[in-house]
């Protein structure tokens, strides 16, 4: 005890005594010996290498320290690049090296119980629990920002996106007069613009009628249904809790449903049979495991809301239930907790936004790189629970490779590995459980993402097949030979010939007589068959010489399968169409017109005959179906291939069920063919039918009893991927038969 | 019924009637008019769509035709190029197309019950149930050896194999003199050298002595105890299934362990306190789940072995298992099942050794270019069973990425997904379950891997650096420029000693004067000092030009970090010694010395620290000992690390448990760094008890929920990962809390 210390130390002139976690560099320099017990130096090695080993610098779950506010944030990790232990004080930076290799020779050599008192300036770690934003010039101050920001987004929701439809209020396929549709708003390089020519592609390929508007009969926000189940003790522990929560019908209504076709007839023409009885916004992945243990103890259903852009069925509410449900919408969890600079890697919180996300990492430099077609409104979380896929995955790779760390909150606990190492054989990889829940499970909280420099150049291109099939062959040996860009999306001649639909009307006689020039070239010169070619549009990343190299090697590619190149304009607009093609669905079912996605994987040599025999699959609908199909993405063993249909319900009957025949119709095919249940947007509710199919009984079996050991009580009560056994409340589970 | 199509025909002159699965395209194009019922038609499009996307083309499991024998084989699937659809019958190849829609035509438009009989020739697809090879030149006889061919390791492994040691019995570290080592046999490039500098470095580095052998006293293999258990009615089951098996001493023991150190130590000193009672043979993937079967039924146990290289005591029967226990030999399944050039996949059974897959590829011109340390040995089953990696994965991919489709045997059904597409987003991804299961859910009997041409050029290349953190920063620089090469591997002093203690002898005063030039070039001229540089090897694969820009990309980087080109010979050496490093170990057991190596994966800012922590950490142990690391994989977030530690335990009590105490604490130090429980290896026994801590508890629980639900029984009771709740055979699995 320290008084055996002070009497030892009786003899020694001059010497400071402290406890061990008052040990600072500065105190060190100013004696001439160090001397600690076994167990001080332990301690002190024990924290240093928690430092440099801990996944969140930020000390977020550091043991030593009390548990940070759940507002805490931390400014920009930036290590020292010497060969020094990383931590954040700057005083032990420089001299950590001597002292990891005094302490340990201090641990053989030193046994005795001796300290030397310091003269006491205790100089805590920088990340302390205070919120303060450290000091700094204004470009300190905008770089903490970065990593605490709102959204664009708003909290309510409904304030800027539809609550009808898709994507921003002020953003639509509008009639100006009665044959021009213009694009509205300022939000798209489309916006602004007037498209003579969409008009009359509507009419001649769809049959629709620009003088026969189908109105929408919806239910107002402000009419929708209360609650129809409240659970009391749920109630007062989340105000107690001091948890931001709503029951107003426009809050439920936004997160009661996702975007499949159905989901919007539904918005446009009724009601849903089941809202969510109450939206929860936690701050923090403290306040989400205090949700998900309070939802477990009360009986209530916790259903996780990201971007709400699921296309499958995934946030609808089943009708059956009769818990409460509770909408955890994760936006407001939407921080940067830090990025590492010499690993590159960042961690985010789950509720960010993609566009939020990449525009703040761009500030720094930085980029995820994953950029599906809804990034504007999905969320990190989402993509986790649904293997999200992005367009320039050829650089950046798809969630599963970009994933290196996830928190993920179960009713029976956290799932989180103890590491970020980059690669691991620790028995079946749990993130493969995590991926792909689907909501099911649990709640994703926190992820660590590969983080990339902003590339240095980036640039479109396109090429020109005289048909499909050329294409094919062309994205067949890119694949091949591994040379494929950052992004190459082949589209058929349908959705070229409906990309010239939506060019604005040409600006002068310039541009018309380039335009005619061109056309001349293609068709003329080259022979390609305006209804017949095929074109694909091109994205390069990378150094300028990286760039020039694959652009070259691409076109020479080309040439092997007779394209030519279209240019770099093409290209730009094909991507850049991207983001509005979600918008036509609205114009389309204005007018009597319904239209859905939907996408497969499938091998290479059964790509062509896929595309074929879809084509003809649809043509035994009665009506006459806009049926098109675009490969958008490549890899070894096979391509990624979107479908859409489209067609002309006015004077059928019950127009979602006949369009649910159809996509059953047209799944089964794809089936048949050797695609895949699904390349990206998951099973949801809409493709249960071939869940079990598709992965075998056992695996289902085996997930199943993943789903009764996390999740016993059916907390996570979506019903995706599988109505689990012994009904909704899990009541009967054991009982069941699976 | 016939009669009613019969009086239907009546009127028409010339018919032929047969049912639907007679029809073939020379009768249909000897008659005028198809009629078909909507049935036969939907039959026919069925089997025709099967053939189209089946995974297996020939035919194993089409539900049609009966299953044919376990024998079978098919030849090389060489589909036809042109854009028809692909089956073996090449009548059919030809007009496909032309049937395939016609066939769409007829449902629509023929509704009728009029059968038209084809004049009867039934022209069966080549893929029948006959064993006969079809028959060909010499070469295609060759090629389709190819396809099924016994591997270079005999049945009896232990006839080639050392059955107390690695690898072939011919092959092995001996002393020639006092003062010279020599390695035997013809099968490697070391083998006949004389390396008169090795017994010095033995001495100095570990303090052997080249006089003091340690006699091994270990039991012989034909005194091994007989089977403790025996199970009557799965023996007699057996041998009415023809399955081939033995209950030698020496067959049951080669099969009950692995290749830890203390495995060969008790090889060497001792006996295994439990063996397996039984080894048996299957051949096909249907033997397999027979067999498991009957396992599951009887309260038998099954050990899956592949090639039985494991080294986490995977193998390791436990000792408290009181049922049969029965080794399932995989070696005898090794076919190459199909290839399909189209798509670059292939099929395999999962008992084809690493050695024997790729020797048969390159004799089509294509690899899988998956090169574990073991890949003499090791098997496809091991390989997704651990989750293994490859030298080259920088190009190739690691199991996750080269595996395209598994089928998987559990007591409870075989898991396997319906179709082979590149990616999928259906749900949990099942093959993560079964990758890292390490034997204790089921045994993997297929396998669909990526196949790749062979590269058209291999050059080899090393490079010098001061020390070992230049060369790591150069290493780090590599990965994030994403420019390594095929393989590139970092040593550092010790092992740049070592290797030169590994030279043959110079083969005449050229070579000494040469060797001289080059010291003294790296040493006195560029500055770098003997006792501090480390050498990176590296592997370039591609065309000609690919390699030029990659070598010359990679050097340039290199002089970033103070590297030079230490020569292409060097760089060869480096990787012929791969395979000649294991057989070193028994020759240090032979004198008192105990080597092992270990493995983990960890972010880049903690490579240096983490190996010179590792470093600090072995100096606590009393031994002087020899402790090395190498950099052996880069990836975007990190990089693999391996550890080699050995030491003189002469005198010392117990080697074994002090080589265990000395492992734990470096896997501490290693985990306490931020490193990982394994890169490659897996878990299996040895590492079980970090395992929950690794990948969090709600993680081991869903994992244990995936065995008692696929393995009730406990019929896969290698205990690897986890000890089974309640006891061995799992009687008490439902009351025991996981």
């Amino acid at each position: 005890a320290p008084v055996n210390m002070a009497l030892a130390c009786d003899s020694v002139r001059y010497y400071s005594l402290m406890p061990y976690y008052g040990i600072n560099v500065w105190s060190i320099l100013k004696h001439d010996t160090l001397v600690m017990t076994v167990d001080a130096a332990k301690k002190v090695q024990a924290r240093l290498l928690h430092h440099l080993s801990r996944r969140d610098p930020a000390g977020l779950r550091n043991p030593d320290w009390d548990e940070p506010q759940a507002t805490h944030f931390t400014g920009h990790y930036q290590p020292d690049r010497t060969q020094s232990i990383n931590c954040h004080t700057q005083s032990i930076n420089c001299h950590t090296q001597s002292i990891n290799c005094q302490l340990k020779v201090s641990i053989v050599i030193i046994k005795s119980l001796i300290f030397t008192k310091f003269k006491a300036t205790l100089s805590m770690p920088d990340d302390s629990k205070s919120d303060e934003k450290p000091s700094g010039s204004d470009k300190e101050t905008a770089k903490d920002s970065v990593f605490k920001r709102p959204s664009v987004i708003p909290k309510h929701r409904q304030d800027l996106l539809k609550w009808n439809g898709w994507g921003y209020q002020d953003s639509q396929f509008a009639v100006t007069n009665q044959r021009t549709l213009t694009f509205t708003g300022q939000r798209y390089q489309l916006s602004g613009s007037e498209m003579p020519a969409l008009v009359e592609w509507m009419e001649k390929a769809l049959g629709a009628s620009i003088d026969q508007r189908s109105p929408a009969k919806f239910t107002r926000p402000e009419n929708i249904p209360p609650p129809v189940q409240v659970n009391a003790d749920f109630m007062s522990a989340i105000r107690q809790l001091g948890l931001s929560h709503s029951d107003a019908g426009p809050d439920r209504l936004f997160r009661g449903h996702g975007h499949t076709l159905e989901e919007m007839f539904t918005l446009r023409e009724g009601m849903f049979p089941r809202l969510p009885d109450l939206v929860v916004w936690p701050t923090s992945h403290r306040e989400v495991v205090e949700l998900v243990n309070l939802a477990n103890r009360c009986g209530v259903v916790l259903i996780p809301f990201g971007g709400g852009t699921s296309v499958t069925g995934a946030l609808l509410c089943p009708p059956g239930e009769r818990r409460m449900i509770v909408s955890l919408d994760t936006s407001q969890m939407n921080r940067i907790l830090w990025l590492d600079e010499r690993n590159l890697i960042g961690r985010f919180e789950a509720g960010i936004i993609g566009q939020d996300l990449e525009a703040r990492l761009a500030e720094l430099g930085y980029c995820i790189g994953h950029e599906p077609d809804s990034l504007e409104f999905s969320s990190l979380g989402g993509w986790v629970a649904t293997r999200a896929s992005g367009m320039k995955k050829n650089v950046y790779g798809n969630i599963e490779d970009l994933l290196v760390h996830v928190t993920f909150v179960t009713p029976t606990g956290v799932i989180e590995k103890s590491c970020a190492a980059p690669r691991v054989s620790v028995g079946p990889d749990v993130h493969h459980l995590i991926m792909g829940s689907e909501g099911s499970l649990g709640v994703v909280t926190e992820v660590t993402l590969k983080i990339r420099p902003l590339p240095q150049t980036r640039r479109y291109g396109s090429l020109v097949f005289a048909d499909f099939a050329s294409g094919v062959r062309c994205l067949r040996e890119l694949a091949l030979r591994r040379c494929a860009p950052a992004s190459v999306r082949l589209m058929d001649n349908e959705q070229f010939q409906f990309g010239h639909a939506l060019r604005p009307a040409a600006s002068g006689w310039t541009t018309a007589f380039v335009d005619a020039v061109k056309r001349f070239y293609v068709t003329r010169v080259r022979g390609f068959k305006p209804d017949e070619l095929a074109v694909a549009t091109l994205l390069y990343e990378g150094t300028p010489e990286e760039v020039a190299q694959q652009e070259a090697l691409v076109n020479s590619i080309a040439a092997n399968h007779g394209g030519i190149s279209g240019g770099e304009e093409n290209g730009r607009r094909g991507y850049m169409l991207t983001f509005v093609i979600a918008y036509l669905r609205d114009l389309g079912l204005d007018y009597y017109c319904v239209g859905e996605s939907f996408e497969t994987s499938v091998p290479w040599d059964r790509v062509l005959d896929l595309c074929r025999n879809e084509e003809c699959r649809s043509r035994g609908v009665t009506q006459p179906v806009l049926s098109t199909c675009r490969v958008t993405q490549t890899y070894d063993a096979g391509a990624c291939v979107y479908f859409y249909f489209a067609y002309n319900y006015r004077g059928l009957p019950d127009p979602v069920h006949l369009y649910e025949e159809v996509e059953n119709a047209a799944r089964d095919e794809i089936l048949a063919n050797g695609g895949s249940l699904s390349h990206h947007h998951g099973v949801g509710k809409i493709r249960q039918r071939w869940y079990s199919r598709s992965v075998s009984e056992p695996a289902v079996a085996a997930v199943r009893a993943v789903k009764s050991r996390l999740d016993p009580n059916n907390v996570f009560a979506c019903a995706n991927l599988f109505e689990p056994a012994g009904g909704p409340d899990g009541q009967t589970e054991q009982k069941a038969k699976l």
